[in-house]
């Protein structure tokens, strides 16, 4: 009997549940879960899934856990899908799942800047990074509906102690699962050009749906002043970026308004939390290139605002 | 008999009542009313207002009208104390009301500029230009709360085919009228500063506490970044100010910190009328300090990305 490659999904909210969906049809896999808030409604009910791509499904993983430590061994993969809050502190977390130089780390969350902790925690491991263009939503708990975007971009994060066959390897490993549970992939060989143009993408959209309440479309028909405005905030994200190492073109921000008004208007994850009064990303999806930009000499005016406006927003939630 | 002063007031919200209030117990005055939202409740019941400063009372105006056009006669002073929302279409509005050359125009409201559309419209009448710091609400239609604060600044809008003893006597005549009703004001040479000052004041108090729904001390530290911005918008207004001639000091923006901490904390108007769906000053506030810079090349980057985030909000209104 082939041995099952036993992987660990850490953080089962939307786009968690979708990747647990995936995984969880991959004959190959043995899927443990860590959950939070819908704990209880999973490990009674399994998740059920609706998807315009997929149909409807429903799905029981091997074990539902509070914490990985509950766990009591170790992962071929661990799977981070967590909401991007408090990124220092899981590298911590997952210490009793991770065995030196074993256990390959994937990282599907929003950010850039997100590898950095786990490499410095786990040096000698491998480190897959995602960049994510699914679309879903957590109705109630364990309750998930995923929308027609499907999409992901993965690629190694280099270790300097790791050996690149081994990363390799691990990325064949890895997509072979999604390959097998029926999700779309693309390999790149440099994802942190993937990460910050998603980056560009999400402090767009997140800060200007939240910090004015209204969708995609609504916001870049308000006033003459809004689109020429995006397109400013993203090219100051662009900038630093590219100082940062990453090519990335200006042509982005002409592309990335083309792509949402291609789509149905749409609010934003973050619009999402601050209306339900939870926490949001406002650390790693704005603070990052606040900091990066700083660094690196490039000015970031009006990022600098919005970040600083959503702090302000945020510490309502804490 | 003594012939008694005939004063319309134009707007009847919370301010607006405690200027009708003053100047209603003022016995040499007639005063009307123009009422809109509360135009039934102030006919039938007049305004009922309480105040820390002045105790509880019941007034009613000698006449409430749904327009300037109603009065049927001309007025020795035009008070406006409406909201500053359609700024270019009150003159054409007052027209049935003003007498050229003799009826004195006195505007209560908040930004600047606002004397030019009057000025144009009225080349031979004496303008008086106030800025008030009178804190008041209107709980429900002719409820009126006004809070401690009670200062007026008023001055001359001097006209240049006015004749400057006429503005200087009309001036005296008006403050009288205030004088017998029992409110304190100062009379300001140069009433741009305190218009200006007050804008300073009123783009950072409005702005910040209506797109992040904090009030003004939960706002100042809700991070470490949030007072450096908030000096750096000041800032901004201050240089608009100054480059369009009005001798403002950089001092300003650590004076109505200071101010503002030794004050309980507050939202702001603005905030209110977001609250309520209510469509609010954003053009007059942050919109013409933003066209003035641009106009005398003075860069407000700050200022530019919170009025074009306000202009957002304020769509979400019309």
């Amino acid at each position: 009997m082939e041995k099952k490659t036993n992987v660990l999904l850490y953080g089962l909210g939307a786009i968690g549940s979708f990747y647990a969906f995936i995984m969880a049809r991959a004959k190959p896999v043995r899927l443990s879960v860590v959950a939070r808030s819908n704990y209880d409604a999973v490990k009674k009910n399994g998740v059920k899934i609706t998807s315009m791509n997929h149909g409807t499904h429903h799905f029981a993983p091997f074990q539902v856990l509070k914490t990985p430590a509950e766990a009591g061994e170790k992962f071929d993969f661990v799977v981070l899908a967590n909401k991007a809050i408090d990124v220092t502190s899981v590298p911590e977390r997952i210490a009793p799942v991770v065995e030196e130089g074993k256990t390959t780390i994937v990282l599907i969350q929003n950010g850039v800047g997100n590898e950095d902790p786990f490499r410095k925690a786990y040096p000698n491991n491998v480190i897959l990074s995602c960049v994510t263009w699914v679309g879903a939503v957590q109705h109630s708990p364990g309750v998930v509906e995923h929308k027609a975007s499907e999409h992901t971009h993965i690629g190694i994060f280099p270790g300097p102690q790791v050996d690149a066959a081994l990363e390799k390897a691990k990325l064949k490993e890895f997509t072979d699962i999604w390959q097998e549970g029926g999700t779309p992939f693309t390999i790149q060989d440099n994802i942190q050009i993937q990460r910050w143009e998603k980056v560009v993408w999400n402090v767009a959209w997140n800060a200007l749906t939240t910090l004015t309440m209204l969708d995609t479309h609504s916001w870049l028909s308000s006033s003459d002043r809004s689109t020429p405005m995006t397109k400013t905030l993203m090219q100051e994200v662009i900038s630093v970026g590219r100082a940062a190492g990453v090519p990335l073109e200006d042509s982005l921000t002409d592309s990335l308004i083309e792509r949402i008004l291609a789509m149905p208007t749409i609010g934003s994850s973050m619009q999402v939390d601050c209306k339900r009064g939870r926490v949001m990303e406002v650390d790693i999806i704005l603070g990052t290139p606040v900091r990066k930009g700083k660094e690196l000499g490039i000015p970031t005016p009006t990022l600098d605002v919005l970040y600083t406006l959503l702090l302000a927003v945020n510490s309502r939630m804490q």
